[in-house]
């Protein structure tokens, strides 16, 4: 990523002009960057209800009302329909396209929202001294279909997401602490130690991501994950759902500490 | 309130069957109670979100879904249409009722929303041995429409109420921090000192609630108020509002800490 601005509106202008099309991980440091889910507007009560019931894995970040296109609390003057490198579209929980613009999709019954993701608490992490193996390794998180029931809303509901960290033995109770500053994206672990204790039968199997091992001085920590409702919405077959595609996140303006809460 | 029960359950009992119509400040103690607004399903997306976009004079406690009466994670077993000791009813923003049963008003198309309520974080306050001087009075505490602006949803907007409450200089510091714990139920301040920073002209002049005094080695501290959704949700004049009545509030099983973050 050489030679990339590093400021969120540039780096959006880019990818508005089909410049820019690549996984955003590491882009514009420091700034919160977003997961997206578009539904219709029959299902947005719904869907808001249900993220407020689930805050840990549905942290809301700004929702954007129907006939609308502009967060103008995160990132004002952005287009959600073309401001995100990669998308997917789904139809009845079908994925029919991937596309990087969704002018075509657009209408004017659907209601964005924009949800915290995990990359700004594993910046806190890194910045406390605390490594995190997934990014050593250049892979994705392992993550994993938990026994922990969400809170249903209508048609929303499902089990638990979660992403897991090895953390060495004497920081877990440190890694406790940086990730309850932050609530508005996942905040502190669900689960700390013994994965069967949360319904995951083999640690070695990820249901999506990576494994990047587990080192004998080491504690599996257990976190929300922003893929939970993604999946709920998706198990529910909305005739219409756009979400980024997985990596390919939108980059707001404001900045991890605007959402730490001490 | 000598020989009341002190849980919960048995309070709402007695609400329930007649028993009980007086404010509950002081019942329950260490138990959260909460503010209730119910309107129709139609405005239920907007104040949803309007409640999201401002945390602070609006922390929703939980959702009740249209169809339902019952708070099933605060206090399962109850009945919103009669466990409050006093409602108003309004139509299109004017009182047509205050009654101890709103079984008449019911129907199945109404949303109820529980936000939380400075008893809460008053209690905190007053652990840490920051005395409050309405709670000493046995008054009101003191509240103001100021010049910040909510943010707004659909038809609900327009500027945040909050109350005052004078604090020793040598505690302000102390009060943020106690306050801050319980974003649940208003959180931090939202202004310390100059009251006509925030747009408000005579100190003196309370838009709501008593003046208890502000001694020479206090400080004016201001938080946001739960009279903010009420008179803001009452502005856009809905077809049917039900609240509870000033002081008289709806107590729910789970306790004080539920509701820290830290």
């Amino acid at each position: 990523m050489n030679n990339l601005p590093i400021n969120p509106q540039s780096l959006r202008n880019l990818i508005r002009h089909g410049k820019l099309s690549q996984p955003t991980s590491g882009m514009a440091p420091g700034h919160v960057q977003a997961n997206l889910a578009i539904l219709p507007k029959s299902l947005a009560f719904e869907f808001l209800l249900f993220c407020q019931r689930n805050p840990k894995p549905c942290p809301l970040i700004e929702v954007i009302e129907a006939g609308s296109v502009e967060p103008i609390s995160t990132a004002p003057g952005a287009d959600l329909r073309t401001d995100i490198p990669k998308y997917r579209v789904f139809k009845h929980g079908e994925l029919v396209a991937e596309v990087e613009d969704i002018s075509e999709f657009w209408n004017d019954d659907l209601v964005s929202f924009l949800l915290g993701c995990s990359f700004s608490f594993e910046n806190s992490l890194i910045r406390a001294g605390i490594s995190l193996r997934h990014f050593e390794n250049g892979t994705n998180v392992a993550m994993y279909v938990t026994n922990i029931p969400t809170k249903a809303s209508g048609l929303f509901s499902g089990p638990m997401v979660v992403s897991m960290r090895p953390i060495p033995r004497h920081q877990v109770v440190r890694a406790v602490q940086i990730t309850s500053r932050f609530p508005g994206v996942h905040g502190a672990p669900v689960h700390i130690g013994d994965p069967t204790a949360i319904g995951i039968d083999n640690i070695y199997k990820p249901d999506m991501g990576d494994l990047n091992g587990i080192k004998e001085d080491e504690v599996p920590v257990f976190w929300a994950c922003g893929v939970t409702p993604q999946v709920i919405a998706m198990n529910s077959k909305p005739p219409l759902m756009i979400t980024h595609s997985p990596g390919h996140m939108f980059i707001t303006d404001i900045v991890d500490e605007d959402l730490a809460i001490l």
